[in-house]
């Protein structure tokens, strides 16, 4: 995929916080497909501090929840054969978060985060991931997405 | 406790995003005893979408992640019969995060996020916390937190 899947949301569905390319106060994050995983690079802003030299882990968390749920969204339209962002979407909210800190992650470097869905279960998927930084591996998450309901999905159709 | 335990830490201990009383970019969010419990209020901001109407999971994940953090070093204090914000400081870092969310968050009025600890483990503590909106519960948190390191604990020790 040469655009990230966020970018292939409907103007509604594009207002997140933490992944909504119209939230001009948000972080904008984007994850594209790299070989069989997803992919989100992110650097942190100098005030995203836990204490100096650190990143703050809600921050991590926060890119973790988002790019979970990009990449549920970019998996199930591959397994469908669809083009991301095809009506009807395909899109996932998130169910639970785990975010297991290895290490102090340090703030000077881009974070990468590397993701896969390793289980679907009906409507719901687990996403693991993993964010390193200079190629140390700093975090673990496991999130667990649900098939956003019909009622929410009519509202974030293409418009 | 009259004074949130965030307005305890010392200065260079005060950077945080979520917390820091010194970060004035950052969230800010401020931990009070009542009763029993620690809890935290704090009112999103338009702009923390996930969808319209509803409040982004990580700015969730990044309240109950600092709250946990302040409800741990609150009730260091307290079971130590010590005043909050005295050397040598408690202070915890996040180990893991795990975040529930049972519904959509409303954002249209404040978030109350109670917490209390309820296991403790050596240098270890897990600290339960449950988030209302209009008396509703919408979010469970479960975080395990660490004694802050000898070797950070220095470079915060009050200035």
């Amino acid at each position: 995929m040469k655009i990230a899947i966020q970018d292939t949301y409907s103007d509604v569905a594009s207002v997140c916080y933490g992944c909504g390319r119209l939230n001009e106060q948000g972080l904008q994050i984007k994850s594209y497909w790299e070989g069989e995983e997803v992919v989100c690079r992110f650097q942190p802003e100098p005030y995203h501090t836990a204490v100096a030299g650190y990143v703050f882990g809600g921050l991590i968390a926060s890119l973790i929840d988002c790019h979970s749920t990009g990449t549920a969204a970019a998996t199930a339209y591959k397994e469908a054969g669809r083009e991301p962002g095809t009506d009807p979407p395909l899109r996932y909210v998130t169910a639970s978060l785990f975010v297991e800190f290895l290490r102090p992650t340090s703030i000077n470097n881009p974070m990468t985060i590397k993701a896969i869905v390793t289980k679907v279960e009906g409507r719901r998927a687990t996403v693991s991931s993993e964010l390193f930084v200079d190629n140390q591996l700093c975090v673990r998450g496991k999130v667990v997405v649900a098939r956003m309901p019909e009622k929410w999905l009519q509202s974030l159709s293409s418009v």
